[in-house]
């Protein structure tokens, strides 16, 4: 059983929720804690052996922290994810190969494409793909379809696996720390359009790729995992692309494993990522 | 203020340690714990503030242990140490700087070689240097003189900085895990003799350096850290030595900042490191 | 059209390549070339733009060099390929997706298991699958199945993508530099079987991968690519393989694209590599 | 000797050079050539062994290129250079050290330093160090007085090794792309001040350090090496800018090595580096 903690800081946290742990005869095997001291802020995951009743266990700890304590238990080993793409298959086709061998960490429900062409891949899958068009129709019409979609499966997560459509407040609001996109740059550089050109142009000598949750500020949402390549003058903009792809996937990959593991706290625009 | 602990494991340790700090009014600021199911071996690494009277509470945290427990309550940021070398000067100069400026995390007593070639430059940051030829006379008797120089100034660690010389068991074991070493290759690839000699017949892509406490059998004790860098077919054998002591250099020093800042613990011929 | 060129080094072998280029108009747009001094063996790789008649550049180049050079003009992008598989799909699932989306540099015109566990994903992507046990049967007999297979297709590599049983010299010798095996370990350590156990063992903080060409000497042959992850003491075994599979993956693909784009020459067991 | 070209492209330049060097009974050890398409330019970077004449060499080979051809014959090892610093020691005490022991492959001639602070170190290598404060003065006096000092040595290159002063448009022009600044930051991520604040406070997961030549666009000349760290959410400001240093360090010194062995040619505000 994992358990998840995140709330103010004040001496005894560890003490009580371990204690908690102990009375229940269950084994602490491996533990991370964090205290953001400017912050005043106290992070933990635990994990633990011999649980018997992890409900008990999670209104027992409750009970011994801040009244504003975010606990998570979880017995479940994996989540429910929609992935929405575009039309770059790269991100998809890793995550389907996954999941199709059960490594993912996560159970894909559908794939929702704003254009047809991962259709294909995915169905090879046997996942089902629903193409919903961007094209002549209003954001929010656009917005309204793919909820529909999304309704059907009440995923735990949505993967925006290079989703080239830029989603309203309102959208991302009602997912709130639950999207998780992959950027095709090394954040905050090259924010916005077109990262490799901006890459190119500038000479840089290694490209990055930031995975992080989704909020109202375009590219802006908290980090959850970067990976970079080393690139020289030989690289044209297609062959950029082409290192940027290999490094997008794993970061987005990462990302999605570290997230499903309940390894990912977020406060303040940031994540502990207790790895 | 830092504990570390390593016992036996069994249910409750974390409960029993943390509540004897939650008794004295000090805060956990950072804790990591490991358990080693196999071996059922528990390792915890805490950081603690508001401490007021460390003595008492190692006595306390003591109380509550396994009676074979190891437990390290260490307010003291800076070990002393003495650094043995030969001839190859990049890892010593590196040590002498950072120690100059005091950020090694640890006091350069003195260094010791069985060349007289380091002399100027460890003199350069006004450390005393002795040098202790190991020609013409017995290993024995090489390493009787090294041991009263050490004796003078009895030193937290001993650092093997490219000394090449082959210490014996009776010698090692009177500094048991205190002998931290840098060997020039990736191991277990190219134990031995020339291991950039080895790689480079080999035709290798990558080559490595580790860092590691030092026991009677030869390069075969706790790896503390390993580092790599690329290499490729235009890397002559001196290109390849050259590459490999930035390689070592790095290797060496992060395995001295874990140890002096009592990250490492050690069992079953391995290291858990808290990084 | 990119020319490869391998011979014993002589004053005047770039002037005289690259006068039968300029003299046919030819542009060099990319040219390495690597002289081995010891072994007096001279390298390059020339890329070349504007073309007409790649066969007439062929012989004219053929005839300004010594009589045992080995020239390769290679105007065709894709090569053919045949993969060996077991039963882990890592590798190969990462295989049969660049091909589908025609991002591997060739064509994957069968894949072969002594398992049948594979034949699903095979399929799945269209490719034909040829179950070839090794049970009950000799290992002559299980080889000549399996070549039997190949001879149908005549691809220019065959791809050991965790392809589990040790071929034979004779199966290896009439694939003489064409048959390209993943190695999970960073060889030359752990050498044999179960190298992550062994790793595990020996408590090293860095895993490895090797693709190199199979020779006749069991995990000796020429090395192409070598990968490596940081791990470090709470992987157990499972997450030690797991880490693994991506630096595998990662290795593999990247030995096959430098490959298929005639980036390496061998001699004397070793790689040049023109990345 | 190292030959080093840039100019526009066109058909048979290879075939040009490589002939006056075949005439000349010299052998092309290595050579590196690459044509940028869309710019028409051409770069070659070649080294050849056996030349008794380096002089009639270079003239020959001017004879045969366009005319606005820079070319470089260097038959020299070490360039001179003079380090430009403020307070922080770790870019400047590596300089040193290399320095004392020959492996910078450059002469440290002096060191200048806007702050007295590092006058210590530099005169423990027997260097001379000049201290010239920028306060209470013009910019103009400060560097006209910077500018006495260098003109006493008249230095191939100026290193800013953490010189903390912008310079002048003036300043710049008359060492143009002689000056190499390492900035502690993956440009163009975080230009300007404080990058290890803005990259705390933006909760990244890799910092960077970037070498380059100065140019009068603050921070925007051409890139010549880019390094990473990774960090995580246990490294405060304080810890983000110690790994920074090991960073700045490495990106710094591997600038100048391949500076110094006239790898780096520069074009269009971008390197070609021929590692």
């Amino acid at each position: 059983m994992i358990v998840i903690i995140q709330c103010e800081d004040r001496v005894g946290l560890v003490a009580a929720i371990a204690s908690v742990l102990a009375k229940a005869r269950c084994n602490i095997v491996s533990m991370r804690e964090h205290v953001d001291l400017e912050e005043n802020k106290f992070f933990a995951r635990i994990v633990v052996n011999d649980v018997t009743d992890p409900q008990a266990i999670e209104l027992a700890i409750i009970e011994v922290l801040p009244v504003d304590a975010l606990v998570r238990v979880n017995p479940l080993p994996d989540k429910n994810i929609v992935v929405l793409v575009t039309k770059e298959y790269h991100c998809l086709s890793d995550i389907l190969t996954r999941n199709h061998f059960k490594t993912l960490g996560a159970n894909v429900q559908c794939v929702i494409g704003n254009h047809p062409d991962l259709q294909n891949i995915t169905e090879r899958f046997s996942i089902p793909f629903y193409f919903v068009s961007h094209e002549n129709r209003s954001k929010e019409d656009f917005e309204s379809e793919i909820l529909k979609v999304i309704l059907q499966f009440r995923p735990d997560y949505l993967i925006l696996a290079k989703f080239m459509r830029i989603l309203s407040a309102e959208f991302i609001n009602s997912f709130k720390l639950k999207i998780i996109n992959i950027h095709h740059s090394f954040l905050p550089a090259f924010i916005g359009a077109n990262p490799y050109s901006q890459a190119y142009k500038r000479g840089v000598k290694i490209i990055g790729a930031t995975a992080h949750f989704v909020t109202n500020d375009l590219d802006d949402g908290p980090i959850i995992v970067q990976k970079i390549a080393n690139i020289n003058h030989s690289y044209k903009l297609t062959d950029l692309i082409k290192a940027g792809r290999e490094n997008e996937t794993a970061a987005l990959i990462r990302a999605m494993q570290l997230v499903f593991e309940d390894r990912v706290c977020v406060y303040n625009n940031k994540t502990v990522v207790f790895e």
